[in-house]
């Protein structure tokens, strides 16, 4: 395609190559990944905005050598194609991951895929390396809405050379987060970006006055300077903390990058680089985004920026659940919002849209999510979370310490449960049902049905005691399909069968209808708490096949044949469901398939019984 | 015993008393707060401190026509003895908590109890009483270490008056954290002790200015001051967020502090009040404390301050488990300690003291604490955390999406797991094991003896991929006790009866040992995963009686009946374990019998079947 061999390169050519070669390296790069994201989903925006920033900064340092930690890592794709990964397998089943992940590559030497770990991790890596007398930099590539996240601000606050050795923060800003951030954080980023004062680093002169022994002038520069900022800069946000702050710096700009990697190199302590990126840069469509809708896509066609219809005729389960936010909003003027920036992820917009002063995005912070909707139900308010499985799992303690506790009534969509496909091991919705199941009193229902989004919520009325979890899978289903599903906390089809088959989620649907008239199915809506009516009746089966592949099988199935068995239950137990365990990326129909919990395997198996 | 009655008193005749009869009801209340902690136990050091800063902030504000929140809340003392409460009966079983409590009383409008929680559930509550137009006050006091935890600083980040409305922070700093503070925020906090530039506040002249069609001149004196502010001061922390700061003023001073809090109430948006106050003040032995001995603090004496010795001649498996650390980190170079602020409460200063370079202190930051573990494994060193059971609860999402998901090796010693007393609902270690077996891959232990906790750290050699939790009861072991337990998975006695004990824990050994002979017995170290051995021996039985009153049922007893069940276990089988609930104070004893969990009870219940 381009000029550079993309598929196998070596990052230690890029010293061999003038500042032009670079730029077409760039370009190149920028077209491989437009061409792999548009085939193959992922992340388009941040990585289109980064791929200079990155060419610099592994001119500067080592992916080997050093350590390189990519807060999240949804960031890293020209990261992996410098350090020789051909990113045309992206987010396939055994291709390249869409994060940086260990194994891959010598390179890689750190997994994330959640907010705001790899500044904490880093003080770890360094504080390990100095207690070896290890020199090599420890580098943190993190974004402007990671930076914000409590766990990354901590970890500034912990930032000391003394103890935690130097670390070489990369502050990725391209003032998006995933879609615009409100934070005051923010808003300094913004500010300092107009303040000229801001360009330059102190500490290249440090050395070398230290080594003339002219330590008192550079003290007194030093102080010049520092008067000089106070009156006329914004106060830094950075300067409360134990760092050296350089910037803000074009991130497009490669010889000025490396210079002023190279700076911060040299200044003693840990430094932060701002740099301001243009998220999207290089692709007419996803520059001009201000919605974050580039953030992460799904398939497009290059030329008209249009996504390849998946799913035509049919909408998200996330869609459904955005639509009967909105008319809940209308019909309950006590509902409020919350989300931790999924507003585009789980298709809020419009309740933003029209309700403005009833919905709250807090950025990437589950933690305050849940804790917002908490005071809004300490006033009586009705408090809707939108969240996404994996994130929740951020809110744990909230859920249980507080909301629980305090017995508040608060309502989670909880977004992209089950097997969720691409994103790979850190995305997949598997773990929150168990999660979930160990707060006291918890309400978990799980729609196989889209209709069923709309009416469960509908009918929800927040008297509740505590948190009530509606799991919402990464499913679709068709426009045309019917809407008469009933609202009963369980389907039943009775047979003259020994057996029954218990099924969850819309796979379990699937398969409730598939095995009727074979043997008694059910198919669940109320998770939990189990009613009463099913436990008695499930005790008379000599033989129970229960079919959850939304979850692994702590939690749901666990304590179902707890109940069971300390109500005497006898029979035969088979259970179909996710192996503890981390499931890799590829698609959703290939990790059923190879967890051997896809319908017909699973079908197939109760019918040779 | 002093002026004022104290086991009723109404807040409102606080601004009927003079400002000397003031300081002879802060001497009062300091007298009760002494009397009652010594007799109950409970939180000293914190509620002597802010005594004063109590009592001025319910001169100027209402606890039940607006919202004070404490953060953590354990320093509500005063504020429960102002607003008619008792103390006396502090902490024991059905009297006052040492928690903001919802129910208690009126003035109680928030349950806390773990750092952090305080400003983002204020925020939601303001936002609330923006919808409707209530123009009460909300007010959070927070203290200098809370204040520096992710969620709260995530939380300042998110300050904007116009979505969330109007917050009055009120910092009770007195430099202590629970033992010493080394974080950036605090080297900040104390700098601006220094500066008498920062002692004023802007708010006051604002609205009288708007008034006049003044404005122009307000905002020129504004920037004036901030220049002046900038030359002269130290670059303020607060000023990054959108909020107005006060400070720092003498948290003794009651006059000072009205001034200061009725100026916070003119004051456009949020308010950062910086108060500084003498932790232990009022008690000569707490006064002097360095080291955060008084900050928790068992029954004493209050003439000697020694302390009431409940153990005598015993030691606590804390204890066992920090001279364990200690051994370990002597026999392995590569062994290093990280605690998120419980070097006293886990007695590891020993540690600290002997291996200062490879022991690290994060402050209250449990995602942080595990984090740093991580970056440790990463680089082959071998983590120990300490940690405690109810606080692990925060980094549920590291321990999975990190930790276990990275496979890396981290030994975690989970203190005061099981039931734990005084300390209330927020307290209680009964939810880890549930969380920790939501995991993939984790391995539990339980010591039920305190020569055990020595062995199996001795015996651990970060050969397990994945997170190890070594979970320590609040329990006290003899010091004459015999040394010689087996480090074997778990112990086993044979009888010809078709029924079998298996229990877990110290009751669970005790018990164990009384039923021996009359069934076969069991008594489990190894937790999980469960040993082949263990569970085909289980498969036999005609009734099993599992008892484990340190968790929850819901994890090790759900999933071990899972096991059972799937491998074509047909006996019968009786639990006693913790029904999903939050537990109230009372003693560990009190709890146990409540729940019918003792000894005696579950001991006469399988006898008599």
């Amino acid at each position: 395609m381009g000029k550079f061999d993309l598929d196998s390169f070596n990052y230690e050519d890029l010293s061999k190559m003038s500042i032009d070669e670079q730029k077409e390296l760039a370009n190149d790069i920028r077209k491989k990944i437009i061409e792999s994201v548009s085939k193959n989903g992922g992340h388009l925006s941040s990585n289109l905005g980064c791929v200079d920033l990155t060419i610099a900064m592994l001119k500067c340092f080592s992916p080997y050598k050093d350590d390189i930690l990519f807060d999240v890592g949804h960031q890293s794709y020209t990261y992996k194609i410098l350090t020789g990964r051909d990113i045309s397998s992206l987010r396939q089943q055994s291709g390249v991951s869409g994060f940086q992940k260990l194994g891959e590559s010598e390179a890689d030497k750190f997994e994330s895929g959640h907010t705001g770990t790899a500044l904490a991790t880093a003080l770890g890596i360094s504080a390990a390396k100095k207690l070896s007398n290890d020199d090599s930099y420890t580098i943190v590539m993190i974004g402007d809405a990671s930076i914000a996240n409590g766990i990354s601000l901590a970890s500034l606050n912990s930032l000391d050379e003394k103890t935690y050795g130097k670390i070489i923060i990369i502050l990725n800003d391209n003032n998006m987060s995933i879609s615009r951030p409100k934070g005051a954080l923010s808003q300094f980023l913004n500010k300092v970006r107009t303040s000229v004062l801001y360009q330059e680093g102190a500490g290249k002169f440090k050395k070398t006055f230290n080594r003339k022994g002219l330590r008192w002038f550079y003290v007194l520069f030093r102080k010049a300077k520092n008067l000089t900022k106070r009156i006329f800069a914004y106060p830094n946000f950075f300067s409360s903390f134990h760092c050296t702050y350089l910037g803000p710096i074009d991130g497009h700009n490669l010889e000025k990058m490396e210079k002023f990697f190279e700076r911060a190199k040299v200044i003693e302590g840990s430094v932060v680089i701002h740099v301001r990126t243009k998220k999207g840069k290089g692709y007419k469509y996803s520059e001009n985004d201000e919605s974050g809708y580039w953030h992460g896509t799904s398939p497009f066609d290059v030329s008209t920026g249009k996504p390849k219809n998946m799913h035509e005729g049919s909408i998200s389960f996330s869609h459904l659940a955005g639509d009967a936010v909105v008319k809940k909003m209308e019909k309950d003027p006590k509902a409020v919002l919350i989300t931790p920036a999924m507003k585009k992820g789980a298709h809020l917009e419009y309740a933003f849209e029209k309700y403005p002063s009833r919905c709250f995005d807090c950025g990437i912070e589950e933690e305050q999510a849940v804790l917002l909707a908490n005071g809004f139900a300490l006033k009586g308010l009705h408090p809707i979370v939108s969240i996404y499985s994996t994130f929740m799992q951020r809110s744990y303690d909230e859920l249980l310490n507080d909301t629980a506790r305090m017995e508040l009534p608060i309502l989670l969509l909880v977004d992209r449960v089950g097997l969720t496909g691409a994103d790979g091991s850190s995305h997949q919705g598997i773990f929150d049902m168990a999660m979930s199941l160990t707060i006291p009193n918890v309400h978990i229902y799980e729609p196989y049905k889209g209709d069923l989004i709309f009416k469960i919520i509908d009918n929800y009325d927040f008297t509740i005691k505590g948190p009530t979890f509606i799991r919402l899978e990464r499913s679709y289903e068709d426009i045309n399909a019917s809407t008469n599903s009933e609202l009963t906390s369980f389907l039943f089809n009775k047979t003259d069968s020994t057996s029954a088959f218990i099924g969850v989620g819309t796979e379990g649907f699937k398969l409730y209808e598939k095995l009727q008239n074979k043997l008694d199915t059910y198919c669940l809506l109320t998770i939990y708490p189990f009613s009463d009516k099913l436990v008695y009746s499930l005790l008379n089966y000599e033989k129970l096949y229960i079919y959850d592949p939304t979850s692994t099988k702590d939690g749901f199935i666990t304590k179902l044949l707890e109940t069971l068995v300390n109500k005497g239950f006898k029979g035969e137990v088979k259970t179909y469901s996710i192996e503890p365990q981390f499931v890799n990326h590829s698609s959703k129909n290939e990790q059923l398939t190879s967890l051997g919990l896809d319908i017909e395997t699973v079908y197939k198996i109760v019918m040779e019984e």
